[in-house]
C-alpha cells in the first residue's frame, strides 16, 4: 500500500496563548491594497508570499490556526517575501512577526513542511487561481501555502488586535462564503495526510 | 527556494485512441448503486477505491482526462480494489479495464505516482468529505485520487459506450455543479506541481 505522509498533531491545550502589541493592516480597504500591490509591482516585479497551515487537535479532528481581523475576515499567518528572500526563512519571519513574543528565546521551532497548494493572481484585482491562467505571461502575485509541523508545546504571542482561532476541517470545508476559496480548500489539499492525533 | 515536484506534460496529440467492447455501468441508478454498496459492505467491509488523474497539455494548459457518461457524468477512470489488493496494482489493473487495448503488447506503461488527495464516505449515501468526519468510526468507502504519469506516446482504447475527454484545469476549478466536490477541486490539490509542458 502506498503510505500517506503522517503529521503529529498535538491537542489545542498542549500551547500556551500570550498578546503582544497590535500588527495593524497596512491598507484600510481592499483597493488601498490592490493600489499598493501595483505600486510594488512596477519596483519589484511580481509579488511572492508565504502563508502556513498550523495544524492542532481538539476532539480527534485537525484543526487550523487562524488570525481574525475584526469579526469575520479570517487569514492564514504569513506574508510578503522581500525582494529574493528565500521562502522558508521569509515564512520563518513573518511567523515570529505574526506569532511569536518578542524575545528570541522564546521563538517557536517553526519547522516549515510540505508546500501543499500554490495560488496565482492574474491581474490587480482579488481573485486568484489555483493555476497560472492560459494567456497570462506576468502574474502579480504567487502565494504559496506550507504545512508547518509544530512542536508539542509552544508559546504563542498573538498581536492584540487580532484574535487566533483554532478552526476544524469541517468548518472550512465547502464554505467559500465564510473562509474564501483558498482557506476553504486546505481540507482537500491535506485529505492526502495522515494524521497521528497526539493526546496530552 | 523550495522546489515543486515536476511532472511532465505531453500534447493530446501525441496520443492515439482507438475504441473497444462498451464497459456498461454495474447500476443503472445512485440507488442501486448505495444498495450494491451496502451489500459489498457486508460482506467485505470498508470499500477501497483508487482513480487516477491522466495529465496531457493543450495550449500550455494542463487537461485531465475524464470519461464521459452518458450527455453529461463524468468520472474518473479507477475503480474498487479486491478485498486485499494493493493500491497501485489495482489501480493499474483499472486502468488497463477502462482504457487499454485487450492485447497485452498494447498495455501503457502506467506509472503510479503521489496521492493527491482521500476522500471518506461515512454513510451509504452519495456525499463525501476529504476528512474522515468526527465520530465516524466505520466509514463505507475510501477513495484514493493518484496521479498517473504517463509517457510520451500511448495509445488508449476507450470502451464504446463511453467518451474520453481531456479537460482543461480551468474548467473544472469552481465548476462543483458540473463536475462535482471531488473533480472540480483537483486544480487545487495539483496546485503544487510544477507542469512541464512538452512540445511534440
Amino acid at each position: 500500500m502506498v503510505t500517506s505522509p503522517v503529521v503529529n498533531t498535538y491537542p489545542l491545550s498542549s500551547y500556551t496563548f500570550g498578546t503582544k502589541e497590535p500588527k495593524m493592516e497596512k491598507d484600510t480597504s481592499v483597493a488601498d491594497r490592490l493600489a499598493r500591490m501595483k505600486v510594488n509591482y512596477m519596483k519589484e516585479g511580481m509579488r511572492t508570499s508565504v502563508e502556513a497551515i498550523l495544524l492542532v487537535q481538539e476532539h480527534n479532528h485537525p484543526h487550523i490556526l487562524l488570525l481574525q481581523i475584526g469579526n469575520t475576515f479570517c487569514k492564514l499567518p504569513g506574508g510578503r517575501l522581500k525582494p529574493g528572500e528565500n521562502e522558508i526563512e521569509g515564512l520563518k519571519r513573518k511567523l515570529s512577526s505574526k506569532l511569536a513574543a518578542n524575545s528570541p528565546s522564546l521563538q517557536p521551532n517553526w519547522q516549515i513542511g510540505e508546500c501543499v497548494a500554490i495560488w496565482w493572481r492574474p491581474n490587480f484585482e482579488t481573485i486568484m487561481y489555483p493555476y497560472c491562467p492560459p494567456h497570462i505571461t506576468k502574474p502579480k502575485e504567487c502565494k504559496k501555502l506550507f504545512l508547518v509541523h509544530l512542536s508539542e508545546r509552544e508559546y504563542f504571542a498573538v498581536p492584540k488586535n487580532l484574535k487566533l482561532l483554532a478552526v476544524p476541517l469541517f468548518e472550512l470545508y465547502d464554505n467559500v462564503q465564510r473562509y474564501g476559496p483558498v482557506i476553504s480548500t486546505i481540507p482537500q489539499q491535506l485529505s492526502r495526510f495522515q494524521f497521528n492525533m497526539i493526546h496530552a
